[in-house]
């Protein structure tokens, strides 16, 4: 194939193809890209970053989670979870608690106020990937779903 | 659904489904960081980052592409790319030159070590994507990889 040919032949096309563009990982990133923009207009009023709506999701649906364990949820270094956790509490969203039966634990749960931004803000959100994906029927949603969740499945603990 | 519940049964299992694990955005997220990570071990000795590496892509397979026109097929901000073209002219992977019949239009092209640089870090990225994404059938890839060009296919220039 010649590419500059490829290239010229497109010039009314902003995305002639590439060895990028059959690279499973560019891919991800690229639509990640473009989830991640659209997923902070989601949440602009709100104030609510993706990592703290991430952790705020879990700490409301998993009551009394540790803090190594969101962390490990979340997929991210412990230390990188505590500023997250800190702003959180620090706007009233969560508390930090104890394991009941062992006060040694520390565990997260949200508040009343932190319950009610969490179903909010995953609204706002849900809102937002209907409208987003809908170049994509259910069934392909579905599918994607599928397929990211088998790659997830990778992760390291 | 007793979420708290939820975690407790799953104590064995440290990925609990939660809401994030519904929502097409967060699972792009996390299979990303995973593909990002394998990116990066495919390239260690290369030490070209997964910029670096996209844009001596395009500049090998598109001779004599304009920095603006790089930079929108990257989806970076043109001021972004200059840094990443300084390094990559620096090491001597491409070389700034200017368009035939056009010397006001100053383009970019690969230099010999460049491409071969390129043709050496796409085979190592193949292959390790090979290796990673051995958990999906070549039918499952392809699939992915087409409903996430769709997704991409929002990319507004």
């Amino acid at each position: 194939m010649n590419e500059s040919a490829t290239l010229a032949q497109s010039d009314d096309d902003q995305r002639p193809l590439s060895d990028l563009d059959s690279l499973i990982g560019y891919n991800l990133k690229r639509a990640y890209m473009i989830a991640q923009a659209d997923f902070r207009k989601a949440l602009d009023e709100d104030q609510l970053g993706p990592r703290d709506f991430s952790a705020l999701l879990l700490v409301a649906q998993f009551p009394e989670i540790t803090q190594s364990r969101l962390a490990r949820m979340l997929g991210i270094e412990r230390s990188g979870l505590v500023a997250i956790v800190d702003a959180l509490e620090n706007r009233g969203l969560l508390k930090r608690t104890h394991v009941e039966g062992d006060r040694r634990v520390q565990a997260l749960v949200a508040t009343p106020k932190g319950q009610t931004a969490y179903v909010k803000a995953l609204g706002l959100v849900r809102d937002h990937e209907e409208k987003l994906f809908s170049v994509l029927t259910d069934q392909e949603r579905d599918t994607l779903v599928s397929l990211l969740h088998k790659i997830r499945a990778l992760e390291t603990d």
